[in-house]
């Protein structure tokens, strides 16, 4: 339980891995950064601030702190998994963990681009379930990856349940 | 017809226009090519090698300079858009843009990675929806932008049907 296999792999390379690894690293937070960067492109201006919300709905400044912790713990999930035999081993994982990505990036454009949060939700639910499938993928290799998921994956329960309001309530 | 309105916009801020314009082009070809480099995670090996193809199935070696033209063309493109007016005037072309540019990176993952040749194609369909509705959002802008997304929108109407093709010859 408490042994962590994934150090094992990282060691048979010596130092030269060790370059590579931490390169992987900048890799994988870039990655992550570029897809961070599309909701940059779409602040919530007036369209936002105009729409009705829940009680509920968290002040505008919690958003970045967030997602930023966020798409960190992501980049580092990633690169635990990559260490353990790169994508020739995780094939399967790591693409879904790209999906993910993907459909992550997606997401701001459709809200905050075309303003179509009733389209985001259809969309958000898909990027959900390929997330929840990244976690699940990552599982058995990492579980430290997982749980750096976990939060992740929470959060986009709450923000899908929150997309799926703000729609209910802006027909 | 042959006037260039796109032009006038530039020349309004005068040098430090030139510098901020240059700077976005470079902006849109650097988002443009973090999700080609997508692509380049998952090489077609051993198991495409494997798949039956068509008769007409390209060779490989076509792939890699038909997309860098196509994602250098589709920066430009947006690029062009972008100068008449940023995001606040060109909200929905430029959300268009990067909804398909998120679904074009979600592509290779699913097709190569997961290896999944259905979920692809059902994916695709919805790309190539994406990019059709960005090329017609980018007509009225910029001719020029849209034609630069015609080649694009052709051959991914045509890697539609190789991939659907691969789909229903391996299944």
């Amino acid at each position: 339980m408490n042994t962590p296999p994934q150090t094992t792999d990282d060691r048979s390379g010596g130092g030269h891995s060790g370059l590579r690894s931490a390169l992987a690293l900048a890799g994988w937070l870039l990655a992550c950064f570029a897809a961070a960067a599309m909701g940059g492109l779409f602040m919530p201006g007036e369209w936002y601030a105009a729409l009705r919300k829940p009680a509920w709905n968290p002040p505008a400044w919690v958003f970045g702190p967030v997602w930023t912790a966020l798409y960190t713990m992501m980049a580092v999930a990633a690169w635990l998994v990559w260490r353990r035999g790169g994508f020739a081993a995780q094939r399967r994982a790591l693409a879904l963990f790209l999906v993910q990505l993907a459909l992550n990036a997606a997401w701001t454009p459709l809200f905050f681009g075309l303003r179509r949060p009733g389209l985001a939700f259809a969309e958000i639910l898909l990027f959900w379930l390929a997330l929840a499938a990244t976690l699940l993928a990552f599982r058995p290799v990492s579980r430290g990856a997982a749980w750096l998921l976990a939060p992740y994956l929470a959060w986009v329960s709450f923000a899908a349940v929150l997309n799926f309001t703000l729609w209910r309530l802006n027909p």
